[in-house]
């Protein structure tokens, strides 16, 4: 795999200039620190405006560097995210989606026998090329089966779950999620990683920023690049925190593990710091998706001032925080308003590494470096996906939705709602809406929460309609989607049909 | 009136032993400059999370200083609100209100006799007395008849109008509404006060950063304490905009003003730095009432998280941007979570020029400098009134809905919407729900957006009523209403009757 990887950075041209002064360690190309929250949302942080600013480390990790209002991820599920960031391509051409339903979105339940195709190839893999170390710490939710294990697709190490926290279970029919150290498992949750549903306890944030922790002095300490791709999960649903957290937050449970994760995130930076690696350890925070409001306020976040939440594609459910972090490379205190793609993180990487993306396949990530490094911005599409359904486009100030959909009216009426105490009459639909003739266009400057689409008959709606259309077209033309890994409503691809309803649209306990 | 005013402050017994060595012009009391911006939402700032964030002097003046997340005005409309900041009181006590209606909001429209009552006892009037200069830049907003022009109530200078700037009228039945430089007229909006309602374009907020800026440099050479109140209104529609700044902003027309009003926010600190005054005034920023959403979004700003807009209850009507500045004084980049209100200006300005608020009469406003000087909070009720209808409070986290009323369903079918693309049911209600039995809680640091009334069965709902009860008795039972100035549906207390229809709730264009 590493040999599609070439090589064209600066610091391999300083290698050669610079290894016959015995320079040797500061050669290596820059450390790469991935922090992916689990549902996380866009309004969560102090510095994105939650009133609460209990984000500290956060907001100082944005003052010392770059803040990008408007990242996005690649889907508002978290199993087609992740799959996007560490293949920098989105779900559709990776398998990552169904074609069980239209607009359907699909995760890995612990049932399903699909995950990340062989085929496909992995952030850590290729980065293995120019000499990184990596690890995952936390959830990886590229499927269940070993041939899915994390160590197949180009991890050195691992320590984590497949798959969200959800529990307890009996144990017979149904075993607790497992836990792995690399190849083998450690044990379970809810057995030998006990969460409190009641209190709401757990460790699991000190043992993953433990992980973490040691893994960096070590790569440090061995003198050897490393990625690391931090996947905590605090914040999905059962919301845990650890015992000196609980309760210490204004926001409840859900605060207590934003303080959990802020703290450590701060922990590590401060680690890179001491270490004097900082100015050679690029670290970017983002989340997997949208807050979850169908569990708020107990057990989902904020998207600020944006429609909706996890699940659907309004801005709620698919803008994400996102600030990086390189001292001395990234200037300090700045807003990028590039509109970023979690699959960026993936082509940024290499780029990082002195890599190229991979030429023989479609890469969406777009390299981050040009807005981080010189301010430069990019014009570019966001396309927002459901399965294989291209549910909407923003491009610029603009963004058109060709189908708009929530949940279904049955699954609504049963009291599952993506966008509780929010109502914009038809554009929050609760049937599927097609808008491909004449879809609903918004200005996100001024009207960031999608409640005023422009009128179809303004010289505006039409200019912009003018920009969109055949940038959809030409993408829609040259996709090639992938083999579907998520078909979660077929019994042949599935050990068992548990918890899994087809009947509606996906059901709550999701990861 | 200054005699009720009481010297107590450090400053002053500086002046005793330092007078003999002549340092006379460090012995001034702080400067006062409040920053009084006009529909303003909560949302509209970077440090807020406005996702454009397109106000850097606003956000560098939080991180020199401190930032306000749970700051509220008196009353979600102008006129109201400004009386409460002048006078240190409810508007229910200074007769601020209306009784034509329960819970009708109501504002000075230039057909009104009503004003400020001559008993009232008005912060420059006050400040008097320790020897300030005063000057009112803007909008007054306290009455327009000749007993209520704002020299006749402790202001030495202004410059500004009575009202809003609507228009433009026929000058005959109407006449535009005036421009005054201290007892003159110099002018009118829409004459010699141009604004074009087409392209946005008045060069106001240009003159008003001028008469601030001469103000101050005109203060300072005669080494005299000044009280500033800059009561600009360029984000009240119709909103405005110099051409330097038009067409400039990712957030359309509003954006613009909000760019111009940030950039002269910048210029008057820069202001006060480079007069090397800047440690000897105190600065505060904040605006009238949260953003009209019925002029959304092209005439109306963000809320941010929070419900619905100007003329509600809901926190977005009545939770405010507010920083305050003093370098030297206040610790830079903090954040002070106490509950403050628009009232606080009038006793935290007192007591900054050594002064105690008068004593013959209920004050509502708290003295902010233990919260901004020590980091103390003061655990204090915020009240939330429409005309005389006591409608929610907040104590500590927890807000109490007593009654819930949005609009009127009659003007609400008109398209007339304080709340778009909000809808909680039960609580943004169309017709007037009272719940004085059994208030609606939110606990306001888990549900800032106040989408998730608590269960009236929990234990935290009985706990939180038990604490709220006793206050709002003590509260009705102290309380003497002033006698009502703004009874606009009384054609006995109107020049004419146009424009204020007293049909249903309050109309479209009110300030």
């Amino acid at each position: 795999m590493a040999a599609v990887a070439v090589a064209t950075r600066w610091w391999l041209l300083l290698v050669l200039s610079a290894a016959e002064l015995g320079v040797a360690r500061a050669l290596q190309p820059p450390n790469i620190l991935l922090l992916l929250m689990d549902d996380m949302g866009w309004g969560d942080l102090g510095v994105y405006g939650e009133p609460s600013r209990e984000t500290p480390n956060l907001d100082r990790m944005a003052v010392e560097g770059m803040l990008f209002p408007n990242f996005y991820t690649a889907n508002p599920l978290c199993s087609p995210s992740r799959a996007a960031l560490l293949t920098g391509r989105l779900p559709i051409r990776s398998g990552f989606y169904t074609t069980n339903g239209h607009a359907r979105n699909a995760y890995t339940p612990q049932e399903i026998v699909g995950g990340i195709p062989d085929s496909e190839l992995l952030l850590p893999a290729l980065l293995k090329g120019a000499g990184y170390a990596s690890k995952i710490v936390g959830k990886w939710h590229l499927g269940h089966r070993p041939q899915f294990h994390p160590l197949k697709h180009g991890f050195d190490e691992w320590f984590g779950s497949p798959n969200c926290h959800f529990g307890p279970y009996d144990n017979k029919a149904r075993p607790n999620i497992p836990v792995y150290r690399d190849q083998e498992m450690v044990g379970r949750f809810y057995e030998e990683f006990p969460i409190n549903l009641k209190t709401g306890e757990a460790n699991l944030t000190q043992i993953y920023l433990q992980e973490a922790l040691e893994f960096i002095q070590r790569q440090q300490a061995a003198h050897r690049p490393f990625f690391l791709y931090w996947a905590v999960d605090a914040t999905h649903a059962p919301i845990y925190a650890s015992k000196p957290f609980l309760g210490t937050s204004q926001r409840g449970r859900y605060g207590d593990a934003i303080r959990e994760l802020d703290d450590s995130v701060g922990r590590i930076l401060r680690l890179l710091r001491d270490l004097s690696i900082a100015e050679n350890t690029f670290v970017f925070f983002t989340s997997d998706n949208g807050a979850a409001l169908i569990s708020a306020p107990r057990q989902g976040g904020s998207n600020g001032p944006f429609l909706c939440g996890k699940q659907t594609t309004f801005e709620g459910g698919m803008r994400e925080p996102a600030i990086a972090w390189w001292p001395g490379h990234i200037p300090a205190g700045q807003v990028s308003h590039q509109l970023g793609s979690i699959m960026d993180l993936f082509t940024t990487s290499l780029s990082l590494a002195g890599l190229e993306p991979p030429r023989d396949r479609a890469i969406d990530g777009l390299d981050l470096l040009p807005a981080m490094l010189q301010g430069r911005l990019t014009d570019r599409p966001i396309f927002y996906y459901r399965g294989n359904t291209l549910m909407a486009v923003t491009l610029g100030q603009y963004k058109a939705h060709f189908w708009t959909w929530t949940n279904s009216w049955e699954e609504f009426k049963q009291g599952i709602d993506f966008c509780p105490g929010q109502n914009v009459s038809g554009v929050t639909t609760h049937s599927q809406e097609e808008h491909t003739k004449l879809p609903l266009i918004f200005h996100l400057g001024r009207d960031p929460g999608e409640r005023f689409p422009l009128s179809v008959a303004s010289i505006e709606y039409l200019d912009a309609l003018r920009r969109i259309t055949p940038v959809v077209q030409q993408h829609q033309e040259a996709l090639v989607p992938g083999q579907p890994q998520l078909n979660v409503c077929n019994r042949a691809v599935m050990v068992s049909g548990l918890y899994v309803d087809c009947g509606g649209s996906p059901g709550l306990r999701v990861c």
